[in-house]
């Protein structure tokens, strides 16, 4: 007997199966008064994960198409924007501003660390034109956590935007939007949602909003206004109805667990994973680790041959380093529905995995340092 | 008790209970062995229903996006376009063209017919700098069929690419994309191919790639590019993992009952509903009525009531007509997952629906009027 796999990557995440079967549901016509419904309850969920009173708008799409509105709706051509390139995903906000044509200012920051608040600051007082700040939460290639609401103290100085990608971070690490004084951030379904992938979501506040009304940039189907004329209750095109079935769903099991555990869990889930790795004398890629992911430095052993071994063998999916770490590092997911359960379940493969490639340590080892965390933190 | 809706609208349309069981199977991740054969496999199911050898792209989006990325990837600022507005989503290829900036030439088309290939080929003379041609196989919302074979005639003896917005009409209408010369045809999901939203497709012909090599309009999300790096057994950004599960066992049921049924299937349904609706003494809006849905003009009704009767009362969801036809007609859909038990379901429904209104008929008109059509053609 086989069971299927343990997914334990940054995304897609494993969807819990009560959300599952909401996805098995018959079809009903999203110009109803019935899905109207479904949207509005949709819209307070995700108000409430994002820690927002604003729009929140839902795009069938993944979490590229999120950020590429917030920069469609955000950005004329020849504006001056600044992005934090510390990472896979850093470098996309980079790409999209370079495809609408902006003047963009890369902050370049090592794979190993993140943005520093002085950082943001310096190059803000270097171009007090800049439109826009773009940074990511967890740039999941590189392992780290962007002190967010540090930048935003800054970015609030200034009449620049602050636009945060949490497509993985969101729900795994502290995040408040409206307190912390963000202007817009985007995420997805597939996540620390629990969801299939398929939605994609960006959180607007006034400020952004009303920006957005001067801005001529081509597009169509990420157009914020259109989405803003059927706000909260209804989607300007064909709404993804099965999938907002399971947002429902999802959001309802988070609002049960509150957000507040959910940040506890994943800093639990994270800590016991970080001192796992660390007690078998393996290093961890940065030095700010977010708890989405652990991104560990593979040494001697072929990182991407850990991932083989661990998907191929023991039927655990961890994901590999993406360019220029691929080989380099392997990372070690604990993001969504995820227990201690699961995490020992990984770590436990973790230990055979790399005996098979001629590592070095004592069977028990990784566990055994992960389980007074879990316990004590009473995540199991 | 009471059955769920029967959804007898041009979409979206009933997901068939087997492929809805697909979309509860555990997730897996995007990015293994195992999931590039759903994909490979989903793309040779696509190229059999878009009728093409070329490159079908996967969006995870609606219909529209995949319209946009037909514009973003053809069309420079200030490049001529030529597009049929005889509808709702004739009048959407203006509008986004119009925002990526083309000189968009307009055949405005009343609702009440279609565009001739005459009408185009003059467009053409007068416009010999026509980079793009676009239309809409079944504008649903004035309920035609456009002769895509005679139009794409015209367009060939030019150097104008074809692009057909077939997100309605595909698998409802004979279509055969590399024999009649289209360029580019875009669809989506939850139409004819029974799925529920969230993926849509964009088949490719070499033309229009190569010519897409030369736009420099904003896009990322969209990027062709993006995509055929990643053709034919993977996806540049997460794919829509469940609606992959659902798309590739939808492709297997298309497959046993082969395209050329489904067609016939489709036209069979409409005939019958067509002779129904006469039968009773109401009037198609359009002269060349597609197979997708059956605009009925309401007449003397208000066709909004119809429509709202047919759903509360009989739990039918048909469709209303869109701007400027708003409450005067009604739209029957015979699209997707249909058998002729739906067909006559509606049709008592629509009886009884239209005797609340006070309409004059004998109960079993319309219904006598489409059995010989159906026991005839053999659809049940």
């Amino acid at each position: 007997m086989n069971k299927s796999f343990l997914i334990m990557s940054p995304g897609p995440t494993t969807v819990p199966p009560e959300v599952l079967m909401e996805g098995a549901r018959p079809i009903i016509h999203h110009r109803t008064p019935e899905f109207r419904e479904y949207v509005d309850e949709c819209t307070k969920g995700l108000q409430y994960i994002f820690q927002t009173k604003y729009r929140v708008f839902n795009f069938v799409s993944t979490g590229t198409g999120a950020m590429e509105s917030a920069v469609a709706n955000l950005i004329n051509p020849g504006d001056k924007a600044i992005a934090v390139v510390g990472g896979k995903f850093g470098e996309r906000w980079s790409k999209i501003l370079k495809s609408y044509k902006a003047n963009v200012v890369e902050i370049k920051v090592e794979w190993s660390t993140v943005v520093s608040p002085e950082q943001i600051e310096t190059a803000l007082k270097e171009n007090p034109d800049t439109k826009v700040v773009y940074i990511t939460l967890t740039d999941t290639s590189a392992g780290g956590v962007t002190p967010v609401k540090e930048i935003a103290k800054v970015v609030n100085k200034t009449d620049a935007l602050l636009v945060v990608d949490a497509v993985s971070g969101l729900l795994a690490e502290e995040y408040k939007m409206d307190e912390w004084g963000v202007d817009v951030t985007v995420s997805s379904s597939q996540k620390g949602v629990m969801l299939p992938p398929g939605l994609a979501f960006a959180a607007v506040n006034d400020k952004a909003f009303e920006a957005s009304k001067k801005i001529d940039s081509p597009k169509f189907y990420f157009d914020w206004k259109a989405y803003d004329k059927k706000f909260p209750n209804d989607t300007p095109y064909t709404a993804g109805v099965s999938l907002m079935y399971q947002l429902k769903k999802a959001l309802e099991m988070i609002k049960e667990e509150t957000v507040e555990h959910i940040w506890y869990r994943h800093k639990v889930l994270a800590d016991a994973t970080r001192a796992a790795v660390k007690a078998i004398g393996l290093e961890l890629l940065n030095d700010h680790p977010n708890n989405v992911a652990t991104a560990v430095i593979s040494g001697s052993m072929d990182g991407q041959e850990v991932v083989k071994i661990m998907r191929e063998k023991y039927g655990i999916i961890i994901a590999g380093g993406q360019e220029p770490y691929k080989g380099k590092i392997f990372r070690l997911g604990h993001l969504g529905y995820v227990t201690g359960k699961d995490v020992i379940t990984m770590l436990g493969a973790l230990e055979m995995t790399l005996k098979d490639l001629g590592y070095d340590l004592e069977f028990g080892e990784a566990v055994a340092a992960a389980l007074p965390i879990l316990r004590e933190g009473e995540i199991w």
